[in-house]
């Protein structure tokens, strides 16, 4: 995964990873790549009443992306645009916790703690012994600030990238710009992140020696890999479309991630890096 | 969705769900359910480092399940058992925040206060703009309070549910009991569930009526649904496997879920309850 000079989140107390058999990874361009990749990430706070001790976790949409510095790479520092509807709890708490605007300097965090995270499972591995069974995986996990987005330039270009990270590409193909009432019904949260993990199983079935030894255990139990991966099927036209045919952008784009999801999970099995 | 009576977790300000388009549900066969067919969850929990305020979330195996009443249908009340690492942050704390053993009286909550989350996408939703685009989807999160499992029939007993909860049947299959050693070396948490909710979208694209009486928008953007769902794919055998023919329980697990998972992914289009 050598891309030259790579950028990686600092190692801390908050983020170690500490996990057998797995990589850890701080590289910013394979974190944030799971986080893009993943149509649905899963959003954690902690809520102001004392008498909750658990953290509140919501599915979101979210992209990282830069509205500072919308050219950036993957691997360069980015932020998390998340969607959500107004009258959520993590919209107003993130109201509450103070808006930034962009350019308000970062150094000092505002906003209100978040950890988002992402897991896409890509093989189920069965080994001689229940132990020795496993997954291949990838997991990203980034947290920071999060903030409500009140600039409506930054806004309009966090509702693109939002849109385009679930479909590539859709959104000069719809019904844009959003008029003044949807403008102000749609809330968009940006977190500053603060630093990130990920962690990656790649490979095949790894049995232990006392096992392996066992002729009468390798002649009667099927070791080997179940890929997993996220399947995009042909696109089904709604009760109401009149266009006849699948436009490209959609077309395409379903073919890609099928294909590449595919592909992925395939590879990963033969992946000889931990081996 | 009817199965005559069902339970369902009380609502109160912890898990109660708004969102806009999107159906509650706390009914506990629905959000086992989830749960259970998710290979990986999210675990999120606080870690007593005062100047973190960062939830951290970690990505675990877990099924939800009964040990004092292992006959306990889906859509009753269960404890979820999570496969983790004795090194962990997460099993020390559980650790710390003390132990319980089966039979203790789980009226009085100790443990430690973790979020149990999970997602599937069943499908992306496009429609004539940006605010109308949706996803199709499941998710659950459970709430409760997580101890390492300390009694040695209980830890067994966990481990071949979480076992087979990523392969079905897998455990009777492969080499069994695991040994001291094994025994030693994993850890199990089990979380005595507090609370839960899900949220469910199901459905095709949904427009406002504003943008379905302009013909020009109708008759150039196309609307409709790209299934998503998690697709098992044929078995690989791993490199030192003998057995030639790929056994039935794994041949057929993987037909299962594949098959199961495009049908879902495919009703949920045509699923009209909401409309």
């Amino acid at each position: 995964m050598g891309h030259g000079r790579t950028l990686e989140y600092p190692k801390t107390a908050v983020n170690k990873v500490n996990r057998y058999n797995v990589r850890a990874t701080y590289d910013l361009e394979q974190i944030h790549g799971i986080i893009n990749d993943s149509t649905v990430v899963h959003v954690s706070f902690n809520t102001p009443d004392p008498s909750n001790p658990f953290p509140v976790t919501l599915p979101m949409v979210g992209v990282v992306a830069s509205f500072e510095h919308p050219s950036s790479s993957l691997g360069e520092p980015l932020d998390i645009y998340l969607h959500g509807y107004v009258s959520s709890r993590l919209m107003n708490l993130s109201r509450n916790a103070g808006t930034t605007t962009s350019g308000t300097d970062d150094s000092a965090p505002t906003g209100l703690p978040v950890t988002v995270s992402a897991t896409k499972v890509d093989g189920l591995i069965l080994t001689l012994t229940p132990n020795t069974h496993d997954v291949n995986y990838r997991s990203a996990t980034l947290f920071g600030y999060a903030s409500l987005v009140t600039d409506l330039a930054e806004k309009l270009w966090a509702m693109e990238q939002i849109t385009n990270s679930v479909v590539r590409d859709r959104w000069r193909f719809t019904r844009i710009p959003p008029d003044g009432a949807e403008m102000q019904s749609t809330s968009i949260l940006r977190v500053r992140v603060a630093g990130g993990s990920g962690k990656i199983r790649l490979g095949g079935p790894r049995d232990e020696q006392k096992d392996l030894v066992r002729e009468e255990l390798r002649d009667s139990i099927w070791t080997g890999v179940i890929p997993v991966y996220e399947h995009f099927g042909e696109p089904v036209p709604g009760k109401g479309n009149r266009v006849k045919d699948v436009p490209s952008h959609v077309a395409e784009f379903a073919k890609e991630r099928r294909e590449g999801n595919e592909r992925y999970a395939t590879e990963a099995i033969v992946d000889t890096s931990q081996d």
